[in-house]
């Protein structure tokens, strides 16, 4: 049962590292399943189906005691390493939850002062050491390409491991595009799924890495449109557009909400990211306002609309908006839990065995 | 078995935080039994004595491994979180294994730092979350009332789900209480209870939370006198004097614990809480020596009585107290624990369940 | 099923505190076993033997998912305190996984900080408390002796449990030597063991405290050589020393790793450790170009030997030398984990329970 090595530890790092996400994308699957997960660009469409359809039904098998206990023995011999170098409560404990109900068991590294890289251990010695003791490490960094650097690194050694990157500096977070995905097929199930609808796109676009990824995943389906309404600074960055061009999709560049909420299908709200700031301060010259849901776009909303944000938010919406049914970002929240372990269940191998001997699935 | 919303649900906040304690106290509960644990409030004399009986069950059937297995599986389908923005290891420790002793899964967040918060997210938004990865949420806070707001919040939402108050600002640690008034019943246990005892509370009685909630708790007995010896400027809290002059329980305040110690049936020895200082150094100035129990309190102490504190101590209890047998606060660390297991097994209402078919009461 | 008091609670502290480690050693086991485990000193051969045949029995047994859960349920009604005050993310993970792997309960008091230490609890009273949560209390700590201290305390309680030392000042880290131990009997499996090998020590051999237990142990073996290249104020202390000649152990010192590599059965590396520099900036005069294990040594050391290091590195190893199969250092960290559930195991007597019913042994 030793792990099949991915195709990247054939390559040098150099040569590796200037590839394009969707050229590196093929070599962290594994006969076109996620090995690492790093990247949104290794996603297709009949995985991210697939995927969705896994989370739903162990969602409901989960709503019973035996459920609950006949999951938790899938993966009762393997443990993760949640290694947070960046603070990330969400995201922290969407995979902690995740890992819990597989049965997995969980160790954190949360704050590196505690770490060896005190005594000056390389950041690759610090990963291999956790390698030892993990059958997969789940890493977030505020360093870009980090993730990906480590999943290079293990695959070059005799017991490699998967990586799954849970956010990765300002480039990828490629599971909450898949959650934000998974949302998204779940809103529009009466209504034909994905295909054809309008997604606006609100607030920091420049810096948020979960629109970046959404964006990207959105070309898998057919006719979406795409509006970035963004303070010009902050607008969705250049190389996603020349991603959207080539891959034919209809998109918009603006600045008001309020010209394209009558006509959305979702409305996808960002925080602005002030922590990137280069210059402090900085964020604060914007003019939030106008990056903000409102009351008065609620009612413009139509009604088979829904409203989406990643969370944290600050002032983005409108707490009265919290109690209209189309504010879905709560239930984003445990659809990333259920999407997470659906992604474990299929790293792992253990799809079959939850689609196959389920309890609900046996009565 | 969706969780049945608390009567709080229907009332604006603002209403509900001006009603007392004892108004408040009915909506945590439903059917009588613990939803929501926030304020020793809520507990009466016959929940008091289930809640000690189940915890005694419970430490007997933990004696064995089969027992321990046996009570894992109660709750291994629950995660509970525990949220503690204010250092506690103890009630931490407590909780925590409180948790694994039924099988609950646990998830922390300790320190506010590596939060969302950090963000910008307002607490409601953040609880909110957490509440999606949780069954329940055990929390401690430096802020007076936070839990109750929490409650309250949680029970508007969609997906209610049990607060219980880990110690919250200055004024309430219900569980605390619990296991103070369970170490009361042991140790009196062949001396018909805790009916007409004298109990006498030394120290810092007025930013002491424990000492105000077990004060109250106590009016749930019959002639018990109470004691409260402290320095004059922290001295129990008017509040606390009007409601046990109502309740018509007898007390005393003085400060010299020497004119007590012989005819006392319970010592409750506690700390200057000097972290709650106005000014700085505040604490320093009071004449420690007569809040402290010596081997001469000791010699005159009654042999049947008890020397009670909530720990941690600094120099409250000589240490040449610890080998007598009628210092019985290293128990009270264990009982606190039980006492939490049945608390818990309360609330997800496995206590028959434990009752019924433990391998101890088949055998 | 109490556990049995260890001699050491007969003796006073200031008394005890006297004797040398041998001394002291058999007061730690009961009946030749470990009770507590807190000084080299305290294994002979006989068990260092037996606890290496279980952890490579238990290693083969977890290959499978049956092999875990069989050994997850060993221990599943037990409970470890992870008491880390000095930072050590390698041996923290190791004993952590030990844990998951016979399925005990962790839970982890890591920073200081967040412990009743800062309400002015004395150590003692901590670790009393911590105690009550746990069956077994696994230490690290910056202040030499304090592991052997706290035994001491808890082994005078009606309620004492095991100390697990790992790490304890500039001292002892028995575990770490175990490990080693381990390496290097699996290492000379089919060249006769480890008695008559050349061992060569090269770095800070005064602060580290694994050389310092690793040399002590391998005087159970016969007739091995001992080499220990260091600067000379970073040498091996006198006390090891003098205890190598009065075992009748060959041992010799140098400053010149060049010398020896060419009949070294096995090199270990360390690292200078310069958070014990008593002056700032101290360590940074020491040539660490002499203490380096260069690609040059590499060519020169013989085809059957290995390459040790107890890890972090910093700059001892090329990274060159990690894709050669005599480098072993990546590899004692797994043995690592494998001893110390074996040493788990032995503590709370279910090793026969393992060598019996496990699914491999009856297949």
């Amino acid at each position: 049962m030793k792990a099949q090595k991915v195709s990247l530890g054939t390559m040098d790092w150099e040569t590796f590292q200037k590839l394009d996400s969707r050229q590196k994308a093929g070599s962290f699957n594994i006969n076109g399943r996620p090995y690492h997960v790093l990247v949104a660009q290794q996603f297709g469409r009949k995985f991210l189906e697939e995927l969705g359809d896994l989370a739903t039904f162990i969602r409901k098998i989960a709503k019973t005691k035996a459920g609950m206990d006949f999951l938790q023995k899938q993966l009762s011999h393997k443990a993760a390493m949640l290694y947070f170098s960046q603070p990330s409560t969400r995201t922290f404990l969407s995979f902690h939850s995740a890992c819990q109900i597989l049965g997995m068991h969980t160790v954190e590294v949360r704050d590196t002062s505690t770490s060896s890289e005190v005594k000056g251990e390389t950041q690759e010695d610090s990963v291999r050491t956790f390698s030892s003791f993990a059958d997969a490490i789940i890493m977030r960094s505020a360093i870009g390409g980090l993730a990906e650097k480590m999943a290079w690194v293990l695959s070059n050694t005799d017991r490699p491991v998967p990586i799954i990157n849970a956010g990765s500096g300002k480039d990828q977070h490629p599971t909450q595009a898949l959650l934000d995905i998974y949302t998204l097929r779940r809103s529009f199930e009466k209504r034909g799924g994905i295909d054809r609808k309008k997604i606006v796109f609100v607030g920091d676009l420049a810096r948020g890495r979960t629109v970046r990824s959404l964006a990207y995943l959105l070309t898998n389906y057919d006719g979406v449109k795409q509006y970035f309404i963004a303070p010009p600074q902050l607008q969705i960055g250049k190389d996603i557009q020349d991603i959207l061009v080539q891959a034919g999709v209809d998109f918009e560049l603006g600045s008001d909400l309020g010209r394209h909420v009558a006509e959305a299908d979702a409305v996808y709200m960002t925080r602005i990211q002030d922590e990137w700031d280069e210059k402090k301060g900085e964020s604060q010259k914007i003019d939030n306002a106008k990056y903000y849901f409102t009351a008065d776009h609620l009612r413009r909303l139509p009604a088979h609309s829904v409203i989406m944000h990643p969370l944290p938010r600050r002032l983005e919406i409108d707490i009265a908006v919290d109690r209209d049914p189309r504010a879905v970002y709560w239930r984003q929240v445990r659809n990333g839990m259920w999407i997470r372990v659906a992604l474990l269940a299929f790293i792992f191998g253990c799809e079959n065995s939850i689609l196959k001997n389920s309890p609900k699935a046996g009565s």
